[in-house]
């Protein structure tokens, strides 16, 4: 089927989702975790097609994420399994009003209708997006990487197997064949057709879908996240949190890549940061992580004197840049400037200025003597994720089965007119 | 100033508006109000050239639109005096939780940030949206219609003097100096500049907004409502609702431009509404709708047959597209696929067939026995409104204050790392 075909085909179903309960919803899910296990030995199948076809064209990290063995297919099940057991977000009441004119308004969650998600080569994505969509009601229309296209068929071919067990419409869940530009083209720009599109990928992707998008788009992923350490700092726990933050897993995009340090305790706390980084990694044979330094941090440590852009990067990788300042105000009109608006933290034990940098750095998440890689879905209590929103525009920070939804007001009268 | 040189001031106003509280900001309000009552002779002068240089070029409608007077002046102040006795709906907790790991995370309304609102010839559009931005936190950047520029900067620099007076920067309220196309596209593509694009105006503005916008842009305003008269309607009820939602003001968008009847009762209401809408409206010397009839309907009544149009046309006039529908089913499925999401009533006396309705339309408002005129902030209790929302990405609807504010996540620790 062509794309435009494959998006006339899911907006047609969108009514049987509408109509479907919790319970109906639940049992497509398990029957959808239940086929992609049945039909494992054609999942492998595909995957190995695709990794052979991959091999020498992609690196060795990516042909590990592409990889799928019958523990990754169980685990993906699982995944879907664990959606069936979250709550509803569909049909909630968020708010009633009675209005003197004796109107009933009630404020409902709806689901947001067809949702398009742009991804790349992980194949778990496939079935993690589809069973996101359709708790929250949504029809989902998935474009993977043309590396995992196989995989990905073989996938949704399965779920689709799950939503037949229980009379629901294939079309529920819908992979386009095309895997060139075009087709990620034609999503940006179904207007009436796509309700939502979410990009998932590196920001070469998220910058396409929001120069390109006319269809409601989130804004997703890009994080130059920020640690803060003031002059009240616990500076123990500062080390802790930028060790976590920066070297936990630098690939993400709620790892650190600016540390900001108040010149009260700079003296004091670069050589036992620059410690931490490099040199007990080092001896304990980890990965040293590469500090860029502004001229003020440069005099008191040894580093790579930082270039222009470092404060404005987005390194993803063993490299933090490091910089004074000389107050709160300081930092927060900094990071106000360079922050990506994802996550941004403080370490302090002085109230007030907690207060001070919540209030003025306007991320989607800020920290107080936290570490900034709990913006997540899981680690809010969300139950899951399908991405984190950088915009201000609804949903923002990460999105689980509640920012998949909209709402609508459902208002009841006995022949009101104005 | 050229546009980019207002964006770049009004970024950089931002945080005066973090740190404002309730307070503040209603004095602002005030003094807002206060300036533009002084200021009036200068805000004539201004109008008077504008009606000056219109005249001719535009028609009478829209001249009567662009006149100011004392008393409109006197309005547009007590407008924004209202919008200082509203909520602060900045800094409201919208839900806390506490992770079992101690860290505590509290979701925060927040402003958008910069809100840049393009418009046509109202001058009074210049000092609500001032207002409503300014209580929301936001900064605003205004792009008015040409026929209304002296107006509008003369409404401007009162609202300066203001803010002034209460010792917050000018450049919260800002106008910009270009009304050619330019200046829009230049707003529409400020992507790091502006948080938050609206466009209040006709069809073709909101479509241009909606095909170039790579800023976050909310899609308001164009409405094809459809009222559905049920096989068990009150006929009674119905013809007020119809005759409310047609001809209390047929220029709106949340008129209604399409009436399907069910065929149980068509050959009883159709009659019936031919003399509410026609006859009787002829005798009382008021404009006569215009019906435009399918099939079925031609075979009952008398009016001039639908074209293919017809039933997917904003008619925003006395013109009114008329079908019969064979069953509830049959009714939600054409108002879904005709309808723009905007607003749509059922008139029935049955509650189930009312909740299939309300269910399968997923309009931003959906009415049981009400007519489609309430659609409005003011009639919804959210005490203003700057626009109507027919997206599904939030808002959606009428949005007041909360729609024009984002929200971000505080989180607090201890320590915690991940």
């Amino acid at each position: 089927m062509t794309t435009q075909e494959i998006l006339h085909a899911a907006r047609q179903a969108r009514p049987a989702l509408r109509c479907a309960d919790r319970a109906k919803k639940d049992a497509a899910l398990l029957a959808m975790a239940g086929a992609m296990w049945e039909q494992r030995a054609q999942i492998l199948e595909a995957n190995a097609q695709d990794l052979e076809a991959a091999r020498g064209r992609i690196g060795d990290v990516m042909l590990d994420r592409l990889a799928l063995d019958e523990e990754r297919i169980a685990g993906m099940a699982e995944g879907v399994r664990q959606v069936a057991a979250l709550p509803d977000p569909v049909g909630q009441t968020l708010r009633t009003v009675e209005r003197p004119n004796g109107l009933l308004i009630r404020k409902v969650s709806v689901p947001m209708g067809v949702v398009a998600i742009i991804y790349e080569s992980r194949p778990n994505v496939t079935s993690d997006a589809a069973a996101l969509a359709l708790k929250s009601g949504n029809v989902c229309v998935l474009r993977g990487g043309k590396e995992a296209f196989r995989s990905a068929n073989a996938i949704v071919a399965a779920l689709r197997t799950g939503l037949e067990r229980v009379e629901l419409p294939r079309e529920l869940v819908n992979l386009i064949q095309d895997t060139s530009r075009a087709s990620a083209m034609e999503l940006m720009t179904a207007n009436g057709l796509v309700d939502l599109l979410i990009p998932r990928g590196g920001a070469g992707l998220i910058r396409a879908c929001v120069e390109n998008a006319t269809v409601p788009c989130i804004e997703t992923g890009t994080g130059i996240c920020h640690v803060y350490v003031d002059g009240k700092a616990n500076l123990e726990m500062a080390l802790d949190i930028i060790g976590n933050a920066k070297t936990s897993r630098p690939s993400v995009c709620n790892a650190e890549e600016v540390c900001l340090v108040h010149s009260a305790v700079a003296d004091k706390f670069l050589p036992m940061l620059k410690k931490r980084l490099v040199e007990d990694r080092a001896a304990a044979g980890q990965q040293t992580v590469e500090l860029r330094l502004d001229k003020r941090a440069a005099r008191i440590i040894d580093g790579i004197p930082a270039g222009e852009q470092d404060f404005d990067t987005e390194f993803l990788d063993y490299i933090l840049a490091v910089g004074v300042v000389d107050s709160l105000e300081e930092a927060a009109a900094h990071i106000s400037a360079h922050s990506t608006g994802h996550s941004d933290a403080i370490v302090t034990a002085d109230a007030d200025a907690a207060a001070y940098f919540t209030a003025m750095v306007d991320s989607a998440a800020v920290y107080w003597n936290a570490s900034t890689r709990f913006t997540d879905g899981g680690e809010f209590g969300l139950g899951c994720e399908i991405g984190i929103s950088t915009q201000r525009l609804h949903p923002r920070g990460p999105m689980g089965l509640e920012e998949l939804c909209s709402y609508k007001y459902v208002i009841s009268g006995n022949g009101q007119i104005r």
